[in-house]
């Protein structure tokens, strides 16, 4: 039996989650299956930013550092961002951007393996991960590389030259799921240290960094967080790791006393000595919304429909668009996977062009990659068949031979 | 003849750039001297930040990397800020935050002086660049020291050990405005670089990077370009510089083919490489505003009254106050100031928490400075009559000794 429209729209109606809907602000001629890019706009965060903006800076002005809780925001958002990925109440902090927090946790952990040299990632990670790991190599010249390693070797590779193993738990292009906890266990038997980017996984599926024993992780709050267009990253460092090593970008935020205005630097000696510098606060609380829509919601739920959705895409693929050159690069496993389902197609770039004309929103990663995301607290069940219904039109027809879809774009 | 009341009324009626204050929104009740730490709100401020997140990422989501010029947002901005500071187009990005900036540029000159390990800092400069660049030599372990020096030694500490003098240019406790070309050239004929905090001189005074031939510059945009609490900072890099040394903090901004999703780093060539990750496009986009209403007026004008708000405002203080006990630590002479007056007490303190409760709102840096800060485009003239006569009444009274007064805060 093929799956009809019908039985997505009784599904939709039957979906515990399908209340959150309404609380984001998304046009109604879109489809939108970017949310692992970037999130949608929750509409709490319009009365949100306007506050931030009108009362705590226009009003209050200087006085709100104390008054509004700005100086501790970072603090304030990473607690609630633990809730969502397994830590605990001063183990995070939402601050500056994904890279920058790579930077600081490889720093730390390289000062913890003084002896080892070798730092482990998956030779198809998100390339800013390895790209701020080279810079910092550059950097310390303490003739250290990195090893990429192919997904299925990972275990294998982890030896005792391996000072750190630092992956990306959904992979931003295929969606695989990487297992935390072998790897993480493997990576400590060898006295290795891990380091988890999150920014595919927190928010929609369940993690446990503490339950893993994990070292270190970042993440960012601009994908299914919701927090907003380039909104802060965030970083954990476990309880037993802080006070320790040093991270090497000191700005006053991380020191001891910042208003004491000393001479010399001296470190705080928890999470806060992650911090850096001043904050962007209008883009904290935009992303403390977001947050705190997705710490109300089940994550069991979140994720029981995340997989249900990856599930009914794929089958809608096979059952319209068998005829056609997409093949299926994300794991048919739902246990296997991220929340997104990628296709590869060596027409794929012209292809998310295509569907952006008739309201379908994906993205593209280059060589092949076309991504399709999905954000449970938003993406209804029937979106899936529609999306569908619009892809197989456009291969059908040719659509995306045009020229206006063969263009390149800055951002893809 | 002692300043009356009156010939303030007659300097705003009089004053060519009074129309700015009503495209701010301050309450009517504050007299707003902290423009130095926090720059006022401007009303359009709020209605582009609406803007940005309704329709640019509401409705056209991520879309709007390309077609809201996202992108390239932190170049647009930093060719704004360019005109600002006397450079060219190609020479500034608006990113990340001063701090940070401060460890990219002293990261590359250090690597353009590779046989000089001597930085010199005025011993009272703002903490956060000593600090941070505390980090980075702890991570260089290439032997670099800070030398810190009086301000009154700086010319002659410049000698050829010398690899960076790095430097705020109005300082942020005394008002002090730094000699910026006779440093820059004593440093280049000694064979050392330069680098330039601008945060307390942008916006407020004409700046001249490329004529006084400066190799590196940084500052923030929430002080006197009114860009919003933790607004992105800046950096400059002069033309002559740019290709050659990399920034280490190499995230996926700065490499040469972001999209292309390569393996490796590769830099761009030019002041993109002093990007690092994705930025927060909501803060970006308030900064932009205030950035442009500075760029609308006339610096000349806002020079000129900023250092007759300073002028009155101490024969102000020697008019009636010269029974307290209150030094003015920032030059009478105006050209050697930026926009701020410091008063130095032991009580400093209690008495700008006094000045709160009735609406004078300036701040305190550690131990015992007071500061005043006047920003031309809202300081009133009569400003600065109203406040020194609270002043009066709280020093008369000794209000500032109650104990409400005396009780510690985070940010001072």
């Amino acid at each position: 039996m093929k799956i009809t429209r019908s039985d997505l729209e009784e599904l939709d109606n039957r979906d515990p989650l399908n209340q959150y809907r309404s609380e984001f602000n998304i046009p109604e001629d879109i489809l939108y299956f970017d949310g692992n890019s970037l999130g949608a706009l929750p509409s709490a965060t319009v009365h949100r930013v306007n506050e931030v903006i009108l009362n705590e800076w226009g009003s209050n002005l200087i006085n709100s550092w104390n008054s509004s809780g700005w100086y501790t925001l970072s603090e304030t958002i990473g607690n609630k961002i633990a809730k969502l990925i397994g830590a605990d109440d001063g183990e995070v902090v939402c601050v500056d951007g994904t890279g920058l927090n790579i930077n600081k946790v490889h720093a730390v952990a390289l000062k913890m393996r003084k002896n080892r040299k070798v730092i482990l990632m998956e030779e198809t990670g998100f390339p800013t991960d390895a790209y701020i790991t080279q810079g910092l190599i550059d950097q310390l010249e303490q003739g250290h590389i990195i090893r990429f390693i192919k997904k299925d070797e990972i275990l294998d590779a982890i030896t005792d030259e391996v000072a750190l193993v630092s992956l990306t738990q959904v992979h931003y292009k295929t969606g695989h799921l990487f297992d935390m906890k072998t790897i993480t266990q493997k990576a400590h038997a060898a006295g290795a240290l891990v380091v988890w980017d999150l920014s595919h996984s927190a928010g929609v599926l369940p993690i446990e960094l503490n339950k893993c024993n994990v070292d270190f992780a970042v993440g960012c709050t601009y994908k299914f967080l919701n927090g907003g267009p380039g909104s802060p990253g965030y970083l954990y460092v476990s309880k037993r790791h802080q006070g320790k090593q040093i991270q090497p970008l000191t700005g006053w935020w991380s020191h001891k006393k910042p208003f004491a205005f000393e001479q010399n630097y001296r470190p705080k000696n928890d999470i806060g000595q992650f911090l850096s510098g001043t904050q962007p606060i209008i883009a904290l609380a935009a992303a403390e919304v977001g947050i705190d829509m997705v710490l109300r919601a089940d994550i069991a739920l979140i994720r029981g429909k995340s997989i249900e959705l990856g599930g009914i895409f794929i089958r809608l693929i096979q059952e319209h668009l068998i005829d056609y050159d997409l093949d299926i690069v994300t794991p048919r496993n739902g246990a296997d996977r991220g929340s997104q389902i990628s296709l590869s197609s060596p027409n794929g770039f012209a292809i998310i062009q295509a569907l952006k004309e008739v309201g379908v929103i994906g993205d593209f990663r280059s060589p092949d990659n076309m991504r399709f995301g999905f954000a449970p607290l938003y993406t209804r069940y029937t979106d899936l068949w529609d999306a569908v219904k619009k892809l197989q039109v456009i291969m059908e027809n040719d659509t995306w031979r045009a020229e206006r879809f063969n263009n390149p774009i800055d951002v893809t």
